[in-house]
């Protein structure tokens, strides 16, 4: 062993004692007949004194040409420091330094390894293992190791059994793009890497192990929007013999153990919403109720007058931004002109100051008088000196527009307290989505979600309307785990399938393997996967998630690092059988 | 939910109480005025009864109906049974159904879901979900689950963080055949599949995450013998600022912790053994010490005579199998065609039988006389009763084929005990090992460990004798683990990559990273992977690795039972830009 102690845990008790430490020099000060040195590895830092006095003085000039970075090991003696640390646990103490061995040369590092570093995104992932080095990135990795644990050890208590699933599986086209894998053994075949353990994981309850967990790498080759990674991490579960109900209460279960373990914030019953409700009220379906600004909707408040844009609206629709009446005309045009772009693409922005002295100011008054801007402000909960914005136009639209200006004036109002904690179940999804592009209904979920039991026959004339017992985990404005009962007979699966578009040998094809075993005696089933990296830098109080993954890939899909994507030999492309072609 | 208790739990505690049980019918017997029906779940099997006197006719008609395999939900009375069943937890008690509800009818399963079933292997994998159901095959499963929880609980009190690295990787010819993964967003090129996470784990040590562990997949692209599958998992650790002690030390501790907390065996030390001394002493680095019946060297002891055949032989070597004595002369000869079959492909076999007399009858007396013989006896350890079994040749060869006599002996005397636990640290293995066919030197472990450092300079002149900083764990003969002391500074990277093959180019291109990682204040360091299914079956007392996966792949790497790999569509091709082939 190359030390006796980490650089984190001497302290008084230690004084006197000879000790070996190993790390890398954090920094140096060199005063001439006094040298110290922060040694630091992942514990802490420690003091390190050379001092002409003491000191031999051929160690003295060794101290004096270490450089950044490099790796020592010493030995010494643990003294007490004359002018105390007391924001570093070692603080009180430093290592009167009588051995020093250079374990390594260090080149001098791109960027700076502390906290605040001055390296770049690009640079950081490059050097990623130099950028490991700084406190905040090792502590989100230990922290997301803690996290892992805690939902291993609750699950296992649970006598939930964590089963890995096959890898190398096989490509469906429904749903995202897959990543393949040539077979080299079975010449112009392909697997794939799975998107998603869920087949496999229904072939668990089929087969009674009726509580399995799995946390698991999953991969999806999509154009990669900010903060999507190719390969991902999920917290994968399933139960059997189980309603919406009890899939609810065992993963609330987790999430309050979580947020009680890891952050030590106690939370009672997660509140419940169903979908439909939540697209109401704030215009999506993962609201962040760490803060109001509930949609009022001003329908009928506003479409009895002569203001065409509102009247020919389906939706008109606002919310009271608190405190925001002291906003000025530009700041006002500025938040127009936000709202405005192309990502948002509101078409335009009404809005209403609400005064101290109870009357109203609005960009409409040529049409409505204080009477009808009352009535906004109560459908918005409006009070004085807060500022009402509408929006108005289709429903989906609307909502969406107005409830990203809700996310963007909650981030300005500094309403989205990272040590609070906000859980909601949104329920009741719907089983369909209508697709324009290709003109047919895509499953919400995915094709294997049931449908509410009694709603089964509305599917032949209101597909759209139908509900699925699916259910997202919403905290803080993110989705952080998604789920549903799933359809367990053959029958209501291959009529599912049909409903996709799937034709009989191509449900036969991609998924008669399921499809057979639910004849053999499957029973009620359901689950749920948490998006690990996300609920991970969500518990960790960040948004990014690339922060909490050690080696993530940047937006082209690339790892910079170790530079992959790359070419490979021409005798691997002959030995599976494949040629490089052009784009068509 | 669909129970109030499991089908494991009730006993004479629960009479008089009203349960709801759920699970699948294992079994039924119908007397006509009685039927039972074994109602199974993970958890266990509880008797239902259904009794003319006692149950409603239509509930009789609906018993009567139930198949194997039905899934069904019932209500009912927990009753004392009659004739009880002391071989089973529920054996105290019945349950009086007073509802029974069908939730899946079942077809008859292709083979018996019992302990020991009727089908075999292959209708087994084709219907996995089915053969899960069976009690060795969920138990195999769960202790799995077992194991790793122990290993993560373990590893984590010792202040290891599980960090988990890329799936999406480079490419390296070097070692074994990596799985590519076409990239869609970069055009041309590919990611590989890991076969280990080698080169991150040591990024990490650079970044200062000083202990390190993940229990991960990886993925070999190899000719699959028995038992091998193309994805396997891996227990794979990294420590820095150790020496080789430190991580025997700590990994003996893990796998003596296994030991106890799963098997409940204590084992003290556990015993070392060079490559060297395992070779000469069993022929094999990966020796089964459960038991003796080491090697005896007798070129000595034989070389003095006319026999040619010894005369020649660069090594003649012999066991003494105990009590062995008493095989026929038929059975002599069978072991003596076991031996030539083309798998061993020895050339012949000296046997000496050890009366109990005393006296000495081998197939050579012509050669040798009985002092002679005494003296072979005397060096493989021969008593009375035993058989020696000499072979002869070139060294490698006849270890090797000697070897595999020892354990087939062994295993016909019933000497690997898979209730008993013998590991064993195999040291000092060579760096590296000469390849015939590409007539050049390849890396035994691979191209990261580190030679001895005292004989670096020996790599020039005899690079076959230079010993690495490399260990194997055996256990019962088999190797669960193996790691190395790495290399840490650039210079002795690049030499070794020199060695080994590389022009400076292809080492830039392949492990620049990592080179230029060393310069930036690499720290020493080493580690070990363990084989966890390999580890999982010899804990679990079986030798088929398959039998503790949940989901494994034939020997033509394909998975039966989603039939993968599989051919994908012509859009998929285009938007890789690739293009079937034919092999060369």
């Amino acid at each position: 062993m190359y030390r006796s102690h980490t650089c984190g845990e001497l302290s008084e008790n230690n004084i006197n004692q000879e000790v070996t430490l190993a790390g890398w020099v954090q920094k140096s000060r060199d005063k001439g007949f006094m040298i110290w040195i922060d040694l630091r590895d992942r514990y802490g830092i420690t003091q390190l004194i050379f001092d002409e006095e003491r000191t031999a003085s051929d160690l003295m000039e060794k101290a004096k040409n270490l450089g950044r970075e490099f790796v020592i090991q010493i030995k010494g003696t643990v003294i007490e420091r004359t002018s105390k640390n007391p924001n570093i646990p070692t603080g009180n103490i430093e290592v009167l330094v009588t051995e020093l061995n250079v374990l390594n040369n260090a080149l001098t590092p791109p960027f700076t390894i502390e906290d605040e570093t001055d390296g770049g995104d690009d640079i950081r992932m490059k050097y990623r293992y130099l950028d490991i080095r700084r406190n905040p990135v090792r502590e989100n990795l230990i922290f997301r190791h803690k996290v892992t644990m805690a939902v291993r050890n609750y699950l296992s208590e649970k006598e939930f059994v964590e089963i890995e699933t096959p890898y190398l599986i096989k490509s469906t086209p429904e749903g995202a793009r897959d990543f393949v894998v040539p077979s080299r053994m079975n010449e112009g075949q392909f697997y794939a890497l799975p998107q998603s353990p869920q087949t496999f994981k229904q072939l668990l309850m089929v087969g009674g192990m009726d509580k399995y967990f799995q946390i698991v790498k999953c991969f999806r080759d999509e154009d990669l929007r900010a903060d999507r990674q190719p390969e991902f991490t999920q917290i994968d579960c399933e139960m059997a013999f189980v309603e919406q109900e009890d899939i609810l209460n065992t993963f609330e279960g987790l999430t309050r153990h979580l947020l009680k373990e890891i952050k030590g914030v106690e939370i009672g019953e997660f509140p419940r919403m169903t979908y439909d409700e939540a697209m109401q009220r704030y215009g999506n379906d993962k609201p962040d109720i760490r803060f109001g600004m509930e949609f009022g909707e001003l329908n009928k408040v506003t479409q009895h007058k002569e203001f065409g844009v509102f009247n020919n609206a389906e939706l008109v629709v606002g919310i009271a931004v608190p405190g925001a009446n002291s906003y000025s005309r530009k700041e006002i045009d500025k938040l127009i002109n936000w709202i405005k772009r192309p990502q948002i693409g509101a078409l335009g922005m009404v809005y209403v100051r609400c005064n101290d002295d109870g009357t109203y100011k609005s960009s409409v008054d040529k049409f409505y008088n204080q009477e009808d801007l009352a009535k906004w402000a109560e459908a918005t909960g409006a009070k004085a000196g807060d500022l009402i914005c509408v929006l108005s136009g289709e429903i989906l639209k609307v909502r969406t527009q107005l409830s990203a200006l809700r996310m963007e004036m909650a981030e300005r109002l500094g309403l989205r307290k990272n040590n609070e904690f906000a859980p909601l179940w949104v329920v009741d999804f719907p089983l369909l989505e209508w697709d324009e592009e290709t003109k047919r209904y895509h499953a919400m979920h995915h094709p294997f979600t049931s449908p509410k039991p009694e709603q089964i026959e509305l599917l032949k004339t209101n597909p759209g309307e139908v509900k699925a017992n699916a259910y997202d985990l919403v905290l803080n404005g993110n989705e952080i785990g998604g789920g549903s009962i799933r359809i367990h007979d053959k029958k209501t699966q291959a009529m599912m399938f049909d409903y996709l578009g799937f034709t009989p040998e191509e449900a036969k094809e991609q998924f008669g393997f399921l499809m057979d075993a639910f004849q053999y005696g499957a029973p009620p089933h359901g689950g749920i996967a948490f998006g690990l990296d996300r609920l991970v830098s969500i518990l960790g109080g960040q948004e990014t998630i690339r922060d909490f993954i050690a080696f993530p890939k940047n937006n082209s899909g690339r790892d910079v690092m170790i530079d992959a994507p790359a070419a490979i030999d021409n005798t691997q492309l002959q030995e599976l059988c494949l040629k490089l072609d052009t784009k068509a």
